[in-house]
């Protein structure tokens, strides 16, 4: 089944970083077959093709978001300034209420919600990951389901050894998988053993699917090495054996130079949470040296308790704004940088960018269509600006993964949201969710 | 005419912020007549009134966008990236481009986007602001319309001491229109003499209409004074004697406690432009300490080449996540806050207090309808988490304007977005404008 998507700006982020405006794709099954500017499109046998006309839209490759916590949507808006929500608000609700039905239902609605937002490749990190992964595979969303692990024990398994089992049999389960796979990530560096992180790096690092962690996220962790091995969490992933090229560290705000030089050396990557960690008042990580040493880095939203919305397109303007302020120069990460972080740099810290990430023949047709008659969208000198300082997740038309169209019109194809979060309503109801939701308001 | 908008979370911004949950809202024409929890609803007589069903949704007062130049929708995305934007990309055009048709069909265009991301109030500053007050005025919005004065002329006067007086007719001309007013808007502390600043000023003052103009924005700003005065421009402003109750000073990112301190004295007030002010690497303006002082504080955009978006919702994200982020505490600025700062603190920066910014029987109903049913808006635990950390303009469902429903389902009412935008396109085309855009893509 040959699909034409025509008259769009097509931002390829290729190389090359073509443009072409305006232009088409072409896409067989879950293939991008070609791209070119519009007067090339006859060139081309399109019996049978099913068109589309994109209406000077602006055709992008699926965004990609390198770190989330698909089954906190329960958690949404929950004690956002309480200073210290994690203990008060999160964990013991999550010990409480959290179960393979509520990771399930919350995973159906958050991929709802990122698709619906223009987001096609996920990294999800967080319990029960086998119903994650159920979930994101019926939703048709490209994820990969990041068994999390806690040394204490957590809502799912009370030994962490077990859950590292659960993580490798998850693993295996998507080994051949299209879309879906696993992976165990530890919680982060100083909430397990190194004997933990150590099983676990063996793990992914054998089957090749990230090693994800929080990492020089928090103010304890930075003092806890500090105190205990006069060493950075950086330094102390190294120590330990686990810093390489399929390790992906969520967050990294508190890098010193040598972390960074260390990091690239390891060949190590970075999921970037501009939003969660400003809110959250943490400090902006130092992505300007990571980018000059060539650490890949992409963006992350963190879990909807931390970073509230799940969209890319929210990621983009904070990042423009933030780092544009923090290195006092306006002209530093132009928008066809940003585009990028959110693109093809995204799905090469992902370990996907030889199948996603641009508009390429060859490769998997995972695109958004973003539109442009919308109040906010006009006028478009240059589509990259326009996405990253003007365009919210409003504008995304449609969506396809590995060729499937999984939102057109500004909804979901093949699920309606309004079930999905019935389901999950009706389940929050049914646990001591919604005890506590009453006593919070 | 009575309208009834019930099963809402309405929002009030009262002095004691009153939520009720749900609530409804009674208006007649264009006043606010009560509002409630809802079990009170069936004390009011009824009959014949309109009845609007707000779906669970959040019904907050109308937002106010308290600095922007609504000329300016042509030159959106314009150079976004570029080090000297202003004088390589936005003087040059401005002076060929702009006249008096350009700024009537752009801001009728800066109208609707506002009312339809929820924006009921603004502040305008630009050129020919007699066609900006009547686009405002056939959009439906509420606004002041101020007339820009430059030292050195600008498109639309060669002489500043024209500008004042056409700034002054402008003033007189709707000085009983319910909605509209007009101003004298000085361009900036160094762009205009002291001479032409007091001119504006004792007119702006004897109409008690706002004095607003750029302050402590500008590097090369903070230089000059320094350097020619050795004082700052808040100090400047005050010796030359035009620091007073009416002045609205925009941007005020370089701020000394001394300059601080000022402006509690004399009652000036801030048009605070978070978005504007970072993504030009500008710095973050001292809001905490504007508001130990009391300092009337609201929010703006700032022009569509700066800012981009013209709504106040995303500068409310940014508001949360820049200025936690700048003090090092997540709980500093909590989400209620932000949201008066959007709304009846807006308002009182603006000089509307006493009949906009909250929703409270007597006042102009001047409201907006949130609906929580799109991805992001579930679950709402905290209407004002839900607005700050979840909302994007999108969601904005209704908006009224003194009682005239200007937004229903999310389209504009009494005008046509598309129809507004073709004669915006038309006029672009025929001016040298489209030149540009040619050789800047």
């Amino acid at each position: 089944m040959k699909t034409v998507i025509k008259n769009v700006i097509v931002v390829t982020m290729n190389h090359k970083r073509e443009i072409y405006n305006p232009g088409y794709l072409l896409f067989e099954n879950d293939i991008i077959k070609a791209v070119g500017p519009m007067e090339e499109l006859d060139k081309h046998d399109l019996l049978g093709a099913s068109l589309v006309d994109g209406k000077q839209g602006i055709l992008m490759p699926g965004m990609v978001n390198l770190h989330t916590h698909m089954g906190m949507i329960p958690f949404r808006g929950l004690g956002d300034d309480c200073k210290d929500r994690l203990r008060v608000f999160l964990i013991p609700m999550e010990n409480k209420a959290m179960d393979e039905e509520m990771v399930y239902l919350s995973t159906r609605y958050a991929a709802g919600e990122m698709l619906l937002s223009g987001v096609t490749s996920v990294l999800d990190m967080y319990y029960y990951e086998e119903e994650a992964a159920k979930a994101m595979d019926e939703m048709g969303i490209r994820g990969i389901a990041g068994q999390t692990i806690m040394e204490e024990g957590a809502c799912d398994f009370s030994d962490p050894y077990e859950a590292i089992s659960y993580g490798e049999r998850l693993i295996k389960k998507y080994q051949s998988h299209p879309r879906i796979s696993g992976c165990i990530a530890p919680h982060g560096t100083s909430t397990c053993s190194s004997e933990v992180l150590k099983a676990a790096y063996e793990i992914d690092s054998s089957y090749q699917v990230p090693f994800t962690l929080h990492t020089a996220e928090m103010d304890y962790e930075m003092k806890y090495f500090e105190q205990e091995y006069s060493m950075t969490p950086a330094a102390y992933l190294d120590r330990i054996g686990v810093l390489g090229e399929d390790t992906l560290a969520a967050h990294c705000i508190h890098m010193t130079k040598e972390d960074l030089d260390l990091f690239k050396r390891k060949g190590a990557r970075v999921a970037h949470c501009i939003g969660s960690n400003t809110k959250a008042a943490k400090g902006v990580a130092p992505v300007t040296e990571m980018i000059e040493r060539d650490i890949p880095v992409g963006l992350g939203t963190d879990g909807p308790a931390s970073g509230n919305t799940l969209d890319i397109l929210t990621q983009m303007k904070l990042f423009a704004d933030f780092h544009k302020n923090e290195t006092k120069d306006r002209s530093v990460f132009p928008a066809e940088t940003i585009v990028s972080l959110a693109t093809i740099e995204g799905a090469k810290a992902m370990g996907l960018h030889l199948i996603t990430g641009s508009l390429e023949p060859g490769k998997q047709a995972d695109l958004v269509l973003i539109e442009t008659l919308s109040a906010n969208m006009f006028p478009v000198y240059d589509p990259y600006s326009a996405l990253v300082y003007s365009a919210n997740p409003s504008n995304v038309e449609s969506v396809f993964v590995a060729g499937e169209c999984l939102v057109k019109d500004k909804k979901l194809v093949k699920s309606n949201l309004e079930e999905i979060r019935k389901d999950l309503v009706e389940k929050m109801k049914q646990t001591d969710f919604r005890t506590h939701m009453t006593q919070d308001q």
